[in-house]
């Protein structure tokens, strides 16, 4: 693991995320550049002091020399987004897998160089959008895919959170502090922090690519020095449209992301704040009500639950089902083999690109005077 | 009442409503052009038959020569858009006041000239704007101009119906065929329809202006000969900004009008089909559920209630209270005077004008490539 | 109209219910034993002086006098509980059919002696259990009937309300007081006032009767003299079983009157403050949410909308459908004929010695030490 | 861990909620008496074979000899219900921690053994009474111990399932055979399995203890041979009084734990399938909701969340909870010293007597005529 320290927030969920399982195990980390940190840290989980690493390059390059069945799997990597590129970067070129936060870089030229390597090397890397791990979401792209609700017609996705109403980066909260400074965020404040997570799960569900964005950015509370509130119209490739929000400062809101997908027949309602019920919409017949965990879900879906119905799982499980996805991926990997993507289903390098893409194209819309704004493939 | 004969939708809403409180009665009408039709809608309605006229001009001539305690004392105009200016204007120019269905008129410049007559002659017109007569949408507006939320900052107001996911207007459904006809209709389909009741709820209760527009207007099903569909970023006058949409193709839903607004401190959410429910989320403290009927609402709030709490109320309460503070004014009337429309709150010839100019300025910002057009006071 | 003064509360919603479909005109009442209200009642109904009568007898005498198409075609009897069975009779024996509130009598006496007039004369008496009005009860009826439940199982009806939580009836609030009072409210306190509708609620769904009950009847709040709070175990005649309760002192309810029934292949779940919403749970497959105005629901819920769907009815709508079955009924009403109850659908006065005996049996199960009482037919 | 082999539902469940904090590391078991199936396991849990035992005899005997800081610290007991005792009563017998499945033992006799066992070694013994292991039920448990609510008046718990409505145990469904078999699952069938769950939730957050039951219990499925169904009116020490249901043949249903507890200010409202939400209710106050993870909550919830307010929390993450405070115990332990059960929180063999204990009694009452069984103190 790179990054993760004492005082990390996402640290411990990934941390958490991969124990569930018991088929990962943590043996080794560079978990802070605050001196004595790492090792501190290292303690408070029982590593081996041996393979607690005060930097990252000292970790890979220590690993590297242990036999193949005692050096690590693979890296986690953790830190605030400007240092998901270097150790990610690190890591492939020594060899090992990846599986970063998300957004996969700084910018979307680091994003693309990190493809590039991956392509080259054959190397995994995943990403943590987590919310495409919730089984019920796996449920609703199944859906859609089969054409059960028709061709699509609408996305409404939105992600608001109410934690940034006040100048909360003043008040030394860490967690605010660098997420609203640009220098370790990069271009994007609420729209790279929350706005890419709504696109990708927009994406995901829909099988469409976001094609147009027409969008506001707005810096709500004076003083911070990234936006903290998006939204914006959308136009899909196969003609759908709608409207995606991403905010941080609707007061009261905790981390409610919710989509909801219409197409000819009906459509879907899911929210990640109650995750294991899903809402379907029919045109002239009794609404439905899926649940989590139900024997009549996709194999899709089924395989993503540890419960039975009733038996709520949340954010810690879907963390865990990219985990779970990414290290079956990892287990499969031959050298000079391609990974077939598709099939262990979790976000990978190019989402990671993709998500970039979308912040670079949201800010050159919000400073354009036309209402369209292209997202091209790059 | 003008229009409203036997196969009319909003004809028995209006005289349900009409009935609830007792006040009102129904005692004339012209309720069709279709010949016969009037006649027989009046004796299903136990009228007195001399008081059930074939046209709108005949009906006013004649109650006009009446003695003033026998004769009509208001109009409900409930015909179809296109035929909303006729009758208004001629109720108003044969001294009646009136009470028309929304939208005011089938242009900006036929609202123009009724608010022209309405100043001119003092006679009170009222607009049947239903879904701001529900109290908790008194309440609501009450705590936003109290500051209860702090500065308002953002608006998202909804408005998805799913009825017209289909060509209906080809299967013989007169709701549906009038709507979809440009020259029923006028220039909007559901942004005239449904798009100006949420753009009414939203001004409201928030009591700002919307000032500038970005709008995506779209006819989803091939066929149709007006918008089915639409989404728009919004700005007000305040300087907070927000999405309107008013959809007709969202398969499955209702008739699901909603709004959230955030302010500073916490934000609102309002649901037209859970109408007796608001959910107040507040920056760091418990979510509170408040309840139409409850002691503590607002005397602004209680005075549109009749039942107590948990005894529901629905649309045809929130349609008498218009009519309800209608006739208040009507009963205050005196001819001279000024009526004070604040006092009595309900929605009157200047929302009807605001509509209208909601509807210019939507369909010219679609058909605009610049991001933003201005919505100008007229 | 018998009562229903100015003061009182559940005359207004009498009237209002009736005013709804313009098929019911008030007029003529003996408002209040109150020396003058009953007058001024009259007046703010704007209603012809003459037939604002100080007493029931003398309304009667003189109604009865006037010509057949003049006079009062039927009664409401909107009076405290031990003031329902005199007009009621009176009423009857005079030769008009009765609408009575809710519980039918003061004693099972008194509800026996209605029965037996009501079966000589063939005059028509109706009774305000209001809850059955509404259309997905009707619904919900309909759905157990065909058996798409399979054989019921279980049987959950509450009816918790909490404005009982203090000794209100100190206070002079008039509701309280006489409704704690065992001279104007009979035997039964909560389990007369509400368990009454629980258990009418319960056995109008199932289409089950009641056969044993064992129940518990408590007065929590110190000072009360009658029961307050009561819950109780009861057995079906189809060997169904399940829970019956009614309190008012549930601190913080309103009105929150539920049922769940469940039979071998799903359940059903109603809620009177959301009424227009209801849970279909099936064995294997998804959850249903039937709501009310839908094409799909069975001709008998249909029969009960006024508004399409998404466009809320509520409790003066249910109670509106109750006056209307009442009044269809007594438009079909021809001397020597029976009227066929069934067929009009409202609660009538089998219901009422029903709730009675419901009573009766819970007070006698209460004061037992035996685990079971029989509820015997009477 | 005995049992919880490779077929076993709650073994996993115990695995990943031991999992989750990187607290707990498995290293031995005797998983399955099907030969084969423990050594299957083992393999399967990357354990070294050496430790994986046939018998728990082996295992405790093996793990005694080992130096204590490799030997294993506390067992966990995941064995149906008539295996609880043997292998409790042994790891107590050879010094180790237990930490068993609900009910702790086969009989009231058995649950007293294991009691004084425990007193007289010392030794730590936890029950996973799940659901008092989520954050929102401490904070119920605190609300209702600070007077927040004021006395307790009334409870009512149910837990409906609906997966045992047909004859589920002769269809080879492992988990319906052996709790609907006297011999595995004791005298309780639902009242066991599910009941008491009800029944230790209702204690926990009121603080009250049962004193008297009249029960029925039910065998609804023709051809079971235990009861699948029950309700019962209950008494509290206190006063109050409430319904308890646990049924498993309500069709449809999941696994809906649920309590709603009033006292004379207000209620509380908990559903254990959406379980980071709480409903207050209070006189004349508007509804609160409270939210898992917030800031606003006590520090005794506060201590059993693991991520911040909307991202859920569930049912391994309760399990979770009583693995962390149970192993909190066990680190705190020393020989010779009490354990303050009190300060940990979690549910002991008090908790174990007492679960076993309601089910004599409500079996007792179930046999009765009499309407009040005392649930006495063993």
């Amino acid at each position: 693991m790179v990054g993760g320290g004492l005082t990390s927030f996402i640290g411990p969920v990934h941390r958490k995320a991969a124990g569930i399982d018991g088929e990962i195990e943590l043996v080794a980390g560079a978990f802070s550049i605050i001196p004595g940190e790492s090792k501190e840290t290292g303690e408070a989980l029982y590593l081996d002091p041996k393979r607690v690493y005060e930097t990252y390059d000292e970790m890979f390059a220590n690993e590297k020399k242990m036999p193949e069945d005692k050096r690590i799997d693979f890296v986690s990597v953790v830190t605030p987004n400007h240092v998901h590129f270097g150790p990610s970067k690190a890591a492939l070129e020594n060899g090992f897998h990846v599986l970063v936060e998300k957004p996969i870089a700084f910018s979307l030229d680091e994003a693309k160089t990190l493809r590039e390597i991956v392509n080259k090397t054959g190397l995994i890397l995943g990403l943590t959008h987590t919310y495409t791990g919730y089984p019920l979401v796996k449920e609703a792209r199944k859906m859609v895919s089969e054409g059960k609700l028709g061709e699509i017609r609408k996305v409404y996705v939105e992600y608001p959170q109410g934690w940034l109403s006040t100048l909360l980066e003043k008040s030394g909260n860490m967690q605010a502090s660098w997420r609203t400074d640009p220098k370790q965020s990069g271009m994007g404040g609420a729209i790279g922090d929350i706005g890419t997570h709504a696109a990708n799960l927009a994406e995901y569900i829909t099988g469409q690519k976001i094609t147009e964005i027409c969008a506001l950015l707005n810096t709500v509370v004076k003083g911070r020095h990234l936006d903290d509130d998006s939204s914006m119209l959308i136009k899909f490739e196969n003609g759908a449209s709608g409207v995606l929000l991403a905010t941080q400062v609707a007061a009261g809101e905790e981390n409610n992301l919710n989509i909801r997908v219409y197409g000819e027949k009906g459509g879907i309602e899911w929210r990640q704040m109650e995750p294991n019920t899903m809402i379907v919409k029919w045109l002239g017949k009794p609404m439905e009500v899926i649940r989590a965990g139900q024997a009549y879900l996709s194999d899709e879906a089924k395989a993503f639950t540890r419960t039975p119905a009733g038996h709520p799982e949340g954010y810690l499980e879907a963390f865990a089902n990219i985990y779970r996805a990414f290290t079956k991926a990892v287990r499969a990997y031959q050298p000079g083999k391609k990974t077939d993507y598709e099939k262990f289903d979790f976000p990978d390098v190019e989402d990671g690109v993709r998500g970039m893409n979308f912040v670079q194209t949201v800010v050159q819309s919000a400073t354009s005077d036309k209402k369209w704004t292209p997202m091209k493939d790059v």
